[in-house]
């Protein structure tokens, strides 16, 4: 029998979901170099030699492909968090963990995304439901504090002040950092978690 | 012999720089709280009760009034820098005390706009000029941490990626701290800046 010259259900699903991909990656890649203001609809599906109405068609609008690009990236910290809370070995251990895969994360396309975007980007529902996803990083990274600090592998710090201290620090290159330069993400996040990690201060 | 009537070159100079003064305070809290490209010099002019064109009379255009908020901001940063330097004790002690400075700043009016800026909402002129003097505050942080590693009061760590860490740590701030909230910068900056110096690990 010669095989059918039309697709299964399953290769065009497949099909769909790598355009679906192609697109996101192309929006996010394009809010992350222009900014979401600058950047549009037009110039993502120029880019990918589509028209708008496909762009439409995979993701919705504007706004919509703002949130799915930031809900990706919290979601991969989300992910790194929670491999973190699962290790064995002092809280500040799980934390260094979670730090250095936190920031890598921000390097990446859809971690970029989610420390450039600020909420007032997005509509009122969307903005509100970004909040609330970033929060739980948030609780996470305090979550892991606290454990160090129970276990005395943490000095007893105010720990709101310093998730918000080591997060900025983490941060930070989302704005500045480049593929493309000559320091690597991974070595990037471990040089700074060990900044964080051991202070300024010399130590005896 | 009776008070002239009319004002005398003086007076209609401080005058002027009274004015120019609010116009140049109003705008900055418009760009911080709306994000530059949100914002308006209408709605800057309406909430003075004045007319668009006696904004362009004070300040010029929104690229220049942009650029002045910024230059004030990183002023600000240089005479901090400038201060420390001067000051007596380890290299340490100057960054700890510039360091607070530096992070007081950005959560006034026109430090936080330094933050909140990127270079690409200028023009790029103006974009330029920014990039120069940001480069100048980057310059006098690494060469204070240079000082406090040669007088052994701060750990032999890569200059650069400390400076990054440190700078990205005390900015975070820009982008959340409220006026109004109930930490004030003093303690705020007081807090970050022991955090960063002691690390996350005990000390013995």
């Amino acid at each position: 029998m010669q095989p059918s010259p039309f697709r299964t259900s399953a290769e065009r699903k497949a099909d769909r979901e790598q355009k679906r991909e192609a697109v996101l990656l192309a929006a996010v890649r394009m809010f992350n170099d222009r900014g979401f203001h600058a950047a549009s609809l037009d110039d993502v599906a120029a880019s990918l030699g589509v028209s708008k109405p496909t762009i439409y068609h995979y993701l919705g609008n504007k706004d919509q492909v703002l949130l799915e690009c930031v809900t990706r990236g919290v979601e991969q910290m989300r992910a790194a968090a929670e491999e973190a809370h699962g290790l064995s070995g002092t809280g500040l251990d799980r934390l260094r963990s979670f730090l250095r895969r936190y920031s890598q994360i921000t390097m990446g396309d859809f971690g970029r995304c989610v420390i450039r975007t600020s909420d007032e980007a997005l509509s009122a529902e969307s903005g509100a439901r970004f909040r609330a996803v970033k929060r739980d990083i948030d609780t996470a990274m305090r979550s892991l504090l606290r454990a160090g600090i129970e276990d005395g592998s943490i000095a007893p710090l105010d720990v709101k002040l310093t998730a918000f201290t080591v997060a900025g620090a983490l941060n930070w290159p989302a704005r500045w950092h480049r593929a493309d330069g000559d320091c690597s993400p991974e070595a990037l996040s471990a040089q700074m978690v060990d900044i964080l990690t051991q202070g300024l201060a010399p130590r005896e």
